[in-house]
Order: C-alpha cells, then structure tokens, then sequence
C-alpha cells in the first residue's frame, strides 16, 4: 500500500495556502509521506497544471495519491473528483486537470466527492484543496476505499483539448505547449509519433529560424547556439545550449514548429 | 507525542540556510517530520511572518514543534523562545512572529532558550534558525520538556499590534492587511465580527471602487469581475475572478476598506 | 545506516523535474527521507551549486547521500559520479561541483557511475538527475556499496579554483564570491585565516566604501546602515541591516575587498 501524497497547485510558495493543506493530511495520516510536485503553476492554468502532473505522477510507486489543485472554478459547479487511473489515485476538480493522463492511460474509476463527513469542519467556499482534498487524499493514502467518499460518475471526466500536430508531405506542423524554466521550448511532436525515426528529419523551422537536424544532448552544440532535441518529456524541444530559447527565439506557448525531411 | 516541525522563514529558497537548518534538525531527530510552511516571507517583515504561521499552524496535530525565523535582531537583544500555546510549541526570536497565535488562544508557557548545552557547536552570532532554533526544536520534537531549554518567564511574549476595524452608524471601516500571491487583498475584518451577518452589507467600498455586497465564491462573479468574499483565512478578501486584484485595484496593505449596510 | 537523500538542484521548482526525481527516488527505497536543500541554483551556474552543497552537507547526519544536479554537459563526455568523502555520499556530474567540499576534507573514494543496471529503463540523454543520479542515489541510501554501481577512478574529481584572498603589508585582499538572498555579500575572505583576529583589522573597503571595522551580528548598527561581519559560512560579509547591501552599494559577484589594519 502506498503512503505517499503528491501535492501539484498554483497555491505559491509564499502564502499558508499549501502548508496549511498538508498539515491536514497529516492531522488524518501522521504517517504519510508528503513531497511537493510543484506549487508555482501560473495561477489557473490548468493546461500548465496538467502538463506538471503528467510529467511527474508516473515515476511515483503504484498507489500513490496525487493531489492536483488549479481551480478556478473552487465554489462553482465543477465536481470534485476522485480519478482512478493507471495504478494512481488523483484527487482534485475535474476541470481537465488529470486528462493529459487520462488521455493516454483511460480512466478505472471517477468518484464525485459528495461525503462530507471526510471534508473538514466548517468547509470553506474557496479553499478546497484544504477542507476536501487535502482530507480526501489523507484518508485514501489509509487505504479507504475511493467509494467510501461519494458516488461513481459514469461520464468521463472533462477532457482538455491539446493541439495535435499534423502530417503533410512528410512535414510535421506542431507547436510549442510549454516553456520550462531553463526556457526550453516543449513543443506537442511526440519521439514515438515520428514515422521513420527522428533522423529522417533534417530541418527544424521555428519563429524564422531553421535549426540542423534533432539531437541527443543540449550540449551537442556550442555553449550559445540554438538545437532541437527530444527531451526528457518524450517531446521534441527547442533549446539553447547554456542559454534560454524562448528569449534568445523569441519563442512563446502557441508558436508553430515544423519539421523536415531530406535536404534542406 | 508528535514528531513534526514546521519551519516558517524569510531565508529564501535558493540559498543553503534553511537546507543546514533541516541537516541540523534531523542529525539530532532523525525521524522528525519535517514540513516547510514557507521559506519565502519578505525579509525582515515579521507581520507577514505572523499572517503565514497564524493561516497555517492550527491545522497540524496537536505537539507539532512550529519554527519560525523572520529574525532581523538577530544576536542582539531580543530573547529566543520556546511559546506553548493552544497545544503547540513555538520556537523562535520572541519579536512578535507568534502573536497573532497567542493573541487569540492565548500563552501558556515561555521559556526564555538559555541552556547552551542544546545549541549547535559553536553559535554564529547571525544564524540563531541553524544554531539554537533547529536543534531545540529537534530535543521539543523528541519529547523533552521545555523547561530543560531555559528559564520561565512571567512577562508576555512581544506582541505585535494590528489595526483593528471600527463600526459607526453601522458601517465598519477596516483595512487591507495582506495580499497573498493571486493578488487577493485580505482585510482585518473577521466574518465572526460582522454583527448582523455578512448578508446585510450591500456594498463594499476600497480604492474608489464600490462592490455589490459579499459573495461566497471567487468564481460567483465572470471572469476579471471584482468581488468581495470571506476567504479561507476568515477575513473579507477583495478579488477579481481569475485576475489580480491588487494589479487591477491599486491596492497596497493599508488601503481603507468600507462595509455598507442597505440599500447603496 | 542514513536513510537520507538530499536534492540540491537548477531545476527550478516550476516544472514536473524535480518531482519526478523524488518518485524515482521513492520507488526504489520508499522508506527514504528526502530533503528539498535547493532546486533554484542560477540554471548551469556550477559554482553557485558547489556554495550551497558547502553551505548545507555537513549539518546532516553521516552516510546521507547528496545529490547535486546542476550539469550544463548532461549527456556529453563528463563522468556520472560517486563521491565518498567527510563520511558522506555525494552522487552528481563530475563537473567541480562537490569541489568546495573534497577541497577541504579529501576524498576517499570516487566511483564511475557505469551500471546500467541501477538505472531507470530508456535512460534520456537530457535528464540523468531522474534517471541515473536519483535512482543510484535510492540503492545507495538502501545501503549497497560505492562499487556495486562502477569503476573506481584513480584521477581526481574535476576542481572548481575558487578566487584566494590575498596578503601583503597585513593588508588582506578578496573578493565577493556570492551574493545571498538577502543581498548580503559573501567573500572569499576566511575567519580562520585572519592572522591576528579579527579585531585587529579596523577597516574594510569596499567599491569606494569604508566600513568601520569587523562586528558580530547585522543588527550591530542602524538600520539601514552598512556592516562587515564574519558570517554563517565563516566567511567576511558586507551587509547592510534590514536591507539589500547589493542594492545599496552596487556589490556585484567578483568585486574587490580589502580588510585593513591600525588606524584609518
């Protein structure tokens, strides 16, 4: 049984928000182990929210619980939910938040948190990740079971659309979804989307600038120079060598990146 | 018994201070649980230090050991305590960090930390976190009594005085003490305090804004609207609805705040 | 037996890196202790690690494996290593950063990390921080042996050559090798090495600035005012008291100071 309970928010690292939530778990399960996945998401977005989890969750052991808190909609109509998916439990508002994982994994289970006898007393309207999740989360990283909480939702839980690249002539049209804090530019081309390998690709067009093939390391060019590379993510990124991309290119979230095959 | 302790700091993240503080924590307790609430106050501002300790202490177990060091006299004159208050222990410079706490639930016991024989070896004269606070806070966590660490002392600890709101002709003027990191602007009027409940204010004024009563939720009102709502620390927040309320307000800490009652 | 990972990192604490480390980490030893000691070294600044590793390693208890991930050259021609030294394992690039330390207390064993065996399955050439570093690091805090994980080297690890004050007519010169979060400036200047104490030197210059004499804490003078102290670090810094001394005095890392001795 796991005992572990990720945290992914957009609570800042300045506020009691997050230390507050995880005194909570810890009031329910004063064994569980607590780690920090991120609390710096850019406040509601939730594709960033998204894109943080799916990076991180899969490495953690079977059984662990991942709570992810961007929830703008906290107090409105969203449900929130507990998602089985992929060995994993993940507690949080069904705002697409954990669909770049369900997208890939499919879904065992939703259960919409409706028992209030796990919330905490006297649940505020604008802090759930405190007086729901946190609580939630403790209690299933006891090894409750995830019905025990509310009912199970035969819809799907709320997807977010992610731009697909597409394939013409051999060229691949995708685009940058994410830039990381070395100003790497991530972009949506998946390594294992590419048809005939990734050497078959000679020219990586973004923002003007045509880049010379895909390689293994940030360091295959000089320190300074610009190269395209599949990152740690599996996806192609832009990169600057002891440098950072998105300055130096220009490069931002929604630009488009093509690849090429043959002579250039 | 309790075997956590929090550390609330304005030592910052990027710098080796609070990661010697743990080292020293769990070289004498290595089975303390250790939490950060946060390390990112403003140097040197003790109030918010206070605001961040008093939003989040009260959710951990009873006997959590709660370290806090916003400490700009460090190594001169202030004392360096032990608090117990509400079934917690306190462990810092007794410069008013801890008075929001106690000046709710009151103090139990201080003891004035004087017993050398508990400090680090070889005291530095500027880091009091690493030196006597980490290592006291580490013998409270493994069950020593707080009398072993000094003397009692009969005096109160330092308090520190926050602006309290007025009500005339039934309005009550407040105003805003903290603005937390999605820009939301808390005042120091308590949703306990409104006589009448929050329903009868119809109009909040700050900053030559005038807002249509209380809300229950950030999202209750569309997308970059203004709203006012109890928040999650039980104060009246101004806020703007996926925006930033201190950007789109000009609100600073100290602005005036004004609740209406009736028709506007 | 230590039971303790340390991460000290340029992964910032933004994106998904640093949390999927710890879930290698906790998949292979799910009993591990793992301690946050910084993510946010200036991105490929090696010197700027090798600081904070100085700064922290020692306060944690012998046999604690640190690991230090700030690696411009990931995935090119420099060593994965282990490093055993001071009683501790140090687990990162062999690119100078644990050099501050091996500088001061020797080393006792360096291992060539080359056993695929220990590593995550499809080893990126991006990420060996997830992929060799944390999981070598997990096995390593299970206690299995150096040597299980590689080849012993009989070369040196690589050396970063710090600044070394110098010394002439009792005239001590150095220069300002890190500037913390505070703005204080810390130097190359060693307490140990001022032959006589630090009493006898009266004054410390600094870009056009004279500082009268060495004092014990920062709140020694006004607020506001300007101050040169022995540190935490044991290293002379120039301070201003509840204020930024790189703000106020335009200090930049690499600028000279020049302790002086007698009357003025």
């Amino acid at each position: 049984m796991g005992n572990i309970i990720t945290f992914t928010t957009d609570f800042g690292l300045r506020d009691p928000y997050q230390g507050a939530m995880k005194g909570v778990a810890l009031s329910i399960n004063p064994d569980a182990r607590l780690v920090d996945i991120t609390h710096l998401i850019e406040p509601c977005n939730i594709l960033a929210g998204a894109f943080a989890l799916d990076g991180a969750y899969s490495f953690y052991p079977r059984g662990t619980v991942h709570v992810g808190v961007v929830d703008p909609g906290v107090g409105g109509e969203r449900n929130a939910v507990i998602i089985e998916a992929g060995g994993y439990f993940f507690v949080g508002p069904d705002n697409g938040l954990f669909s770049l994982i369900t997208g890939r994994v499919g879904v065992d289970r939703v259960i919409k948190i409706t028992n209030e006898g796990y919330f905490l007393n006297g649940v505020s309207s604008t802090f759930h990740g405190r007086d729901i999740f946190a609580p939630v989360a403790a209690h299933l990283s006891l090894g409750k079971d995830p019905s025990v909480f509310g009912v199970a939702l035969s819809s799907e839980p709320v997807i977010l659309t992610l731009p697909r690249p597409s394939t013409s002539d051999g060229r691949v049209t995708g685009e940058v979804i994410y830039i990381d804090s070395y100003g790497n530019a991530v972009t949506n081309i998946e390594k294992d989307a590419l048809r005939g390998g990734e050497e078959v690709f000679t020219a990586v067009e973004v923002n003007g600038y045509t880049i010379d093939g895909i390689r293994k390391t940030y360091a295959s060019v000089e320190a300074g120079e610009i190269t395209a590379l599949m990152g740690s993510f599996n996806l192609l990124e832009i990169a600057v060598n002891a440098g950072r991309a998105d300055d130096r290119l220009g490069i931002r979230v929604g630009d488009r990146v093509i690849l090429k095959r043959g002579r250039a």
